[in-house]
């Protein structure tokens, strides 16, 4: 497969690095800045270097963008321009909503990582990068096709990532909540922390347990990235801080009117739903269960892939691997999925089967 | 040595196990429940099981009260009433002003170790709860008495943890805003989260990424414990709350009116407050530097090792291990301390030379 990579620092460099080691991939980099590039040639994160993304693109089947996120959309588009009609566009930006809205070209389909925001450069770039981490994809309903969709889903499974297919709406709103707002709190704990140094009262912060440690780990997190992330997810991250702040006000009202009942209402909340968050998922890994098909006859349009891996997704359900199957029909395809554990396959053959697609048991 | 141990949870039963297997004491237990004081008997956290808190205390040489903050107080009080002259008493309560002001017996001490605040009960125990935690001490000037401090001090470094003296008022503030504030935070990105799960859009929350399992990881911690803890401390915390409110509401101006490069300094501020609390050793383990020591000539009169062990903890020099050293004069005593590692030992020279001491290098 050749793949190619625009913006080789710590993301593109590690997609590089992971897609020649692990799926045998050929890879073609351009970066604005050649010594970046010179840097991750000599780090084998990619095969050639090309002077424009014309060149990097033109005998792509994968193309990465993994620009700065002021860079993003040009750089989406150019790639979009040069690449070929067998050719899936995608990205690696931390908020999906500013280009699912730029067009709908059923060759992009967005993406995001949850891998790496805490450093940058290509000389961190590791080929174990992805590991067990979820990768958000955004296929456009309606436009993105099969094909594309399966081959760049397979190749992100062969860098050790979990593809998920999530709304860039619902994906914002989350990341907000999840990423962004917890960030904001760290660079605030620390200031405050660090104020307790200013007043003199110590001449160092005495030792802390470590509940402070892992609060404040992504503090001043690299600021260029953050700052884009920051400003691109401005409204949902409003949202958020507006809501914690009145959540805030109550909490305080309690500590002011010592009302210890309810403090321990809303502690023991706070456990139970960090119980359901744990069963829905969010925490945990995988147990080994038994793999197993799915196979679902589907008519030959646009976006068929695309409703079936969002309605998987927003159902927790982890698509490991899928295939299309051939079929002797041309107005009809078959996609195999494969999905890890009983419960889960039940669940996706029942979402399957509610969409009106013909779903059994290989 | 003899211990009392009066509460025998989580930490009365981790004091004991510790106090059996590392540091040969005999350890006589008291609890309100006899069921929970049976079961630290089996599980040998306890030598013997006494009927009340006099025939607890009435060897014993240290004795611990690792009860509830509610029932805190009183059972100091009772401890002290029932202990002899030579008895120190300490405590384990997460806030530390409270009993202080209750009293000025030279006998107490107040202490609160690091350590295991999520969790609750003696099922939990364990001898190696306290390998590497800070463990606060907080003696009172002008009352705490040379070899009652020494002893504590000695027994806690034996459990495996650092023993590190702080006045009541900074202790407080100081975990109002590095244990309590983020316990608050945690409790409320949880529900944030979970109530992206009933908005229904999504029937489970999709994978995160590893920030929020850190920043959330104490959410929901032990209701009893931690109510009392936020009730004992309201007042510092809901100073912290207004603080971060007030600091939300500018990030909040900065992403409403698009102030990218405001946004930009903070969060490079940010990352320039933690790299000075990391070397302030707020975060990090110690370099196995050569210990040394430092011998003292102080006055006889209570109160001298709580104010050089105060101005020591305040700079953040660790003192591994004390000794009262004997003197041929009645009115003068020999303080000697152990400190790690050439600058921290430069630096308690210079500390205890400013109080007035005579110190020099063993």
């Amino acid at each position: 497969m050749k793949l190619a990579v625009l913006g080789v620092g710590l993301i593109g460099g590690s997609i590089g690095l992971a897609a020649r080691g692990r799926a045998g991939a050929q890879v073609c980099g351009y970066d604005p800045d050649g010594e970046v590039l010179d840097r991750a040639l000599a780090l084998g994160a990619i095969d050639s270097r090309a002077a424009d993304i014309a060149e990097a693109v033109a005998q792509a089947q994968v193309v990465f963008v993994a620009a700065p996120v002021g860079a993003l959309a040009a750089t989406v588009a150019a790639a979009l321009a040069a690449a070929g009609e067998d050719c899936v566009v995608s990205d690696v930006g931390s908020t999906k909503r500013l280009l699912a809205a730029a067009g709908a070209d059923g060759r992009f389909i967005g993406g995001h990582p949850l891998a790496g925001a805490e450093t940058a450069g290509v000389e961190h770039a590791r080929a174990d990068l992805f590991d067990g981490a979820t990768w958000y994809l955004t296929p456009a309903q309606g436009a993105t096709t099969g094909t594309l969709y399966e081959r760049l889903h397979r190749l992100l499974a062969s860098l050790g990532a979990h593809p998920t297919a999530i709304d860039p709406e619902t994906h914002d709103r989350l990341m907000a909540r999840v990423s962004h707002l917890p960030h904001v709190l760290a660079n605030l704990l620390v200031g405050g922390a660090s104020d307790l140094l200013g007043e003199g009262k110590s001449e160092r912060l005495p030792a802390v347990g470590p509940s402070f440690r892992d609060a404040t780990r992504v503090a001043g997190a690299n600021s260029a990235i953050w700052t884009d992330i920051y400003m691109s997810n401005r409204d949902a991250l409003i949202d958020c801080i507006e809501e914690l702040s009145g959540r805030l006000a109550e909490v305080r009202e309690w500590l002011a009117e010592g009302r210890a009942p309810a403090l321990h209402d809303w502690n023991e909340r706070a456990r139970e739903q960090r119980e359901v968050l744990l069963g829905s998922g969010l925490v945990g890994g995988e147990a080994g269960e038994p793999v197993q098909e799915l196979r679902v006859s589907v008519p030959n349009r646009p976006g068929v892939i695309a409703e079936i891996a969002l309605a998987l997704g927003r159902a927790g359900v982890n698509i490991l691997d899928m295939a299309l199957a051939p079929s002797q029909q041309e107005s009809q395809g078959v996609v195999a999925l494969w999905i890890a554990g009983e419960e889960p396959l039940e669940r996706a053959g029942g979402l399957i089967a509610d969409l009106g697609f013909p779903v059994v048991r290989a």
